[in-house]
């Protein structure tokens, strides 16, 4: 079983960029054509429109970057059906060799959270079998239940070979509500991030990584390149490129010396680069997609 | 359409009790005899399984308690399945005139926040209308991600009647690791406490409580009585009664005088007071129920 961090370099040296193109299916802003062709108005009839949206995404960007995100939100929005959508999103990205992070955010008391944690990875047991659910290769989660919530997550995540992203500073404007306050000279985030720096410790990959990564908002380049020197075995997962108003150069803090480190994601820049009734939206998504990653990879190059 | 908060005193005060039942189906706890029924080695076995279970539970308390907790990560550990298993219990319980908090801990930036919230309360609009998914009274909230990831759901659940429960201290042992970090004097949790009080102003119901609540865990019982202080129109929903290990004596301080403002929720203390083999398991149910109902109600009147 490859470690967890040592796939990821492996994938992002591979396509030679960093670029995680985050998956948030919107019915208003997919193709028209895709609408006009299952609408039903019902949310089965959407999530077959949402499900063959991610799958074309998947066939135009699987050679181009290493990482997919689905957003959980996004798949949850149409119900049951939707999730089950998702379930066929992802196990097609894996299929097609990308590394997938199911970004949901999800936090709990410890005994909850063994249950998010084995329906994200080894699957939740049934009279002692494992039965497959989301079967991701990585999870973003919520720091602030502490310690025991977090554990089940880190042991599920040892055990199967998968990774986490904990939620250390993120991109929004209003982060900073609770995230910046000062807790005697560090502010709330920076003790997460030492946190997470000690929770993956003795869990590094061949490539000096950790399976415990973080998620550090690109529209704060200085804390970016600060939290870059602090936590050196850490990845990264780096929202706010793209639509959320982060250009490449905010992101150059965030690599490490030989180019890995983080992982950068747009979603609606690759995505939604499209107007919903212009036809050739496959050509925009690949066009936007090789754009970012030129500019990315000239960054990550240093 | 009834204020959130007034639909909750209405129940608390016809029930004449504060209890919640949490709904965490578990494939291991269930009567073996519901397991026997469904089991087929299919998260869609467990699924009907479960959702039988969490039917019945529902039948042996409607009358008995006001609030139910269904846990989504039970659900979801059961996949696509077990998430149309999370509808159908939701939707039986408001039939059954409960009211029904649905434990997500959902939190994420501003546009991802409002598809959790329109699937959580009005519905996913599907070329502008909406269509239920979850369809909760209410919804238990992370605010790690600060101000503008909680606008959201501030602003459904204000549209469509509905509560929130933003987590300020949790039950678990190891909660305090970043929510009792000193923050010039005020800790974490009570920082997010005094902006809990903030987005509640102007939100208050004709009980005088307003319709974003706080979790507030029952472990800690002198910090619980100094939130009801400094928190005088916020609901509590106060978990860690029963398995958790806190008695009904640690709750105590968490009423307003007049018996309102907060609900107990007590999980596997009720719906998995049974061994799985044991025969009469409705009974046990009833029986845990009216125990700590009865509880309750002597701690809730002072």
């Amino acid at each position: 079983m490859t470690h967890f961090a040592d796939r990821l370099a492996e994938a992002v040296r591979k396509k030679g960029n960093p670029l995680c193109v985050g998956l948030d299916p919107r019915w208003e802003s997919l193709p028209r054509q895709l609408r006009d062709r299952h609408a039903d108005g019902t949310l089965a009839g959407a999530s077959a429109a949402i499900e063959a949206f991610c799958l074309k995404v998947l066939e135009l960007v699987a050679a181009r970057v290493p990482v997919v995100k689905p957003q959980s939100a996004f798949f949850e929005a149409f119900g049951p059906p939707g999730l089950a959508a998702m379930q066929s999103v992802i196990r097609r990205a894996r299929a097609l060799g990308l590394v997938v992070i199911l970004d949901s955010k999800r936090g709990d008391i410890a005994s909850t959270a063994e249950a998010y944690a084995d329906a994200a990875f080894a699957g939740t047991p049934l009279d002692g079998k494992p039965i497959p659910v989301w079967d991701a290769d990585a999870l973003t989660v919520n720091p602030y239940l502490g310690q025991d919530a977090i554990d089940p997550f880190l042991q599920s995540a040892r055990q199967s070979g998968r990774g986490l992203f904990v939620l250390v500073r993120t991109s929004n404007p209003g982060g900073g509500l609770f995230q910046d306050l000062d807790c005697g000279g560090r502010k709330v985030y920076e003790q997460v991030a030492a946190a997470v720096a000690s929770w993956g410790r003795d869990r590094r990959g061949a490539c000096g990584l950790s399976d415990v990564g973080a998620v550090v908002g690109a529209t704060r380049s200085e804390e970016l390149a600060s939290l870059r020197r602090d936590l050196p075995e850490t990845w990264f997962l780096v929202p706010g490129y793209g639509a959320q108003g982060a250009g490449a150069r905010y992101v150059a803090g965030a690599f490490r010396p030989d180019g890995l480190g983080a992982i950068v994601n747009s979603s609606r820049g690759i995505t939604f680069c499209f107007h919903p009734d212009e036809p050739g939206w496959e050509q925009a998504i690949t066009a936007a997609t090789d754009r970012a990653t030129t500019e990315l990879a000239a960054v990550m190059n240093g």
